[in-house]
């Protein structure tokens, strides 16, 4: 083989490696969550509202929750059909509920017995990402779960799906749009 | 007094007229609360998200809640800074909190005994609105109660300003941007 062969052979297999290793490895400190490939979306936080809810598992879990929607999901779910267009993105912000001993206090005057409960500290946030091709697998979407901005492992990942098939007519959605 | 005299009174008078007619009643179709005249802001279901709550009164009360912010609240929640800037502006959504019994049915999976709950209706909503000068006797705050879109009666909004006072180390705000 001549030696350009040779160097362009050189180049290809450099090529794939360093392709191969931002594939596994995300870009420069952005981890990727393991099955789906995402990344935490860097502004999901800025995303509106889709809705709130409350999970309560006694002894367990006790939280507050919202879901919020970049633009595409939103739109969406304004127009209230299914499927979901790819690009669609949706947040699931997860956190502990707590008594608010400042707000109780407010609100007996006009209230008696009033318990008022806000957010403490962000447990987890769940993404959806919807790409039919990339996700054909798994209904179109990708899945992840992140903790203080860190991806769970694979065993976790393997549970989303699974979980969300019940919600096939709605597009594996479970959240609704609060009026 | 001359033609061109009691022809510029009129016009005057006539302008005068409409002007107070356009005041007291708002725009067409669009009523301002009383009070602080503020009126129903029309996109603020698109304001982002500052914090999810729950408001418990035995037999009476249970709501989740959430807080939303425009552009200029936002802001100053994320520096942390009082007293907000006029133009800032606070949504507070009031919904029932109810029992899904579809999402419980799946969470009982990982989550045994798991109970699950969703907003039901819109209660109502509730605006904060910063304008130092205009609203100067209540720490810069114009308050509005809207319930199906109607504001509520004057005697409700005489409740507001005295109910937010002890918050005023805060600038008369309750709700925390939620993390």
């Amino acid at each position: 083989m001549n030696g350009i062969a040779l160097l362009l052979i050189g180049v290809v297999t450099l090529a794939g490696a360093v392709r191969f290793m931002a594939a596994a490895s995300g870009q420069a400190d952005e981890e990727s969550a393991p099955i789906y490939g995402v990344k935490l979306p860097a502004n999901y936080r800025e995303w509106k509202l889709i809705g709130v809810n409350n999970l309560l598992v006694t002894g367990k879990i006790d939280q507050l929750r919202a879901q919020l929607g970049n633009d595409v999901a939103i739109k969406a779910f304004k127009e209230g059909k299914v499927p979901f267009p790819d690009g669609a993105m949706i947040a699931a912000i997860h956190w502990t509920r707590v008594r608010s001993e400042d707000n109780s206090n407010v609100l007996v005057g006009p209230f008696p017995g009033a318990q008022s409960y806000v957010v403490g500290y962000s447990v987890n946030v769940q993404f959806m990402v919807k790409d039919s091709k990339k996700y054909a697998a798994t209904g179109g979407w990708g899945f992840a779960d992140f903790k203080g901005g860190k991806p769970g492992d694979k065993a976790l990942h393997e549970t989303c799906f699974p979980c969300h098939a019940p919600a096939k007519d709605r597009d594996y959605v479970f959240t609704h749009y609060a009026p």
